[in-house]
């Protein structure tokens, strides 16, 4: 594997980081097993990233890539900007429990992100694609918000955004079963039609 | 130690095991140290609980019971039943969230089950202390949920815990602050204040 050119190489490592979270969790991820099916030494590997916790990081990123395009793929489906806020969001919020639930073990890796980890200030290259899932959110609800007021317009479709992720995190972890046997589509629709009606009813 | 009574001993090793977690993350709960802490054998401990799953089961339990507590004493402060849906719900959300913040690994251990952890169904003294919760949500919003419809409010509080507890979530572990800079307690009062006038606005 030495031969290949470094970029490549590191991309090997990123694929093959993947395939381990996707099949056996975030806890599969560890410098040893990675090298192991990579095909590389350890120090190899720390010679492409500086530690773990930035092959988490490129993992994350291209994770949330890929849902803003399934988000963004239904959102279009729905009508865009033809389509009603409500029509909108749900479409949104079901694209995004269809890919956690397809995709549950690279989600789970996506969204824990527990201190100290965190500690680390994000670089600009990945706060721009969490930026990129909000703008979707603040592109539906815009038409709710009076004024064309920015810093409402973030904070909302932020606690959107929050809130229908911690109902996805919810259903796919298995928790919210022990709260409630509905089923999870239906709690999906209560939520958004429930923030929909709260956006419209506020002004 | 092995002198104590059965029961006396396994109260030492869930107060052990509560230590552990909130001090160094659930990461720290490995039966080796949670025998070394307790100050007995592996084998002892095997003996109390037959596996760590169990302990944290009783710690999660317990952290139930105490945010029950906590969210319940904030809810009669706002006046309880004689207060409005959304002074109690703000009133909830606070407290949980200011629960969650000061006992934060604690907090992450109890939404951090998952898969496979979750495959086994838990016990219905444990499904109480979930229900208990959820149940204190169902009385603040009762009179916003028309005809008593008992399905529709479980659904409502269920969708209210879940999108709260994800809002939490992202502002404790730290992935919010990500996705805006907005301060955490706006952000919870908007969603807050949306969920209630949604559910006002719906009937």
């Amino acid at each position: 594997m030495s031969r290949q050119p470094r970029a490549e190489l590191a991309q090997v490592v990123l694929q093959e980081a993947r395939r381990l979270v996707a099949d056996h969790g975030l806890g599969a991820l560890t410098a040893r097993q990675l090298a192991l099916s990579v095909g590389c030494s350890v120090g190899t590997l720390y010679n492409l990233y500086p530690n773990l916790d930035t092959v988490k990081l490129h993992l994350n990123a291209e994770l949330l890539e890929r849902l803003a395009v399934a988000v963004g793929v239904a959102d279009a489906a729905a009508g865009g900007p033809q389509a009603s806020p409500e029509q909108r969001l749900l479409a949104q919020a079901r694209a995004y429990l269809a890919f956690a639930s397809t995709h549950l073990n690279l989600y789970l890796a996506l969204i824990d992100n527990r201190p100290p980890t965190t500690d680390e200030p994000a670089p600009d290259w990945f706060l721009e694609k969490v930026a990129r899932l909000r703008r979707g959110v603040e592109a539906a609800i815009a038409p709710l918000i009076p004024d064309g007021d920015e810093a409402r317009l973030e904070r909302a479709a932020t606690t959107i955004w929050a809130s229908v992720n911690g109902l996805c995190e919810g259903i796919v972890s298995g928790n919210l079963a022990r709260v409630s046997g509905t089923d999870p589509n239906l709690l999906m629709e209560e939520l958004v039609a429930t923030l929909a009606a709260g956006l419209r009813a506020r002004g």
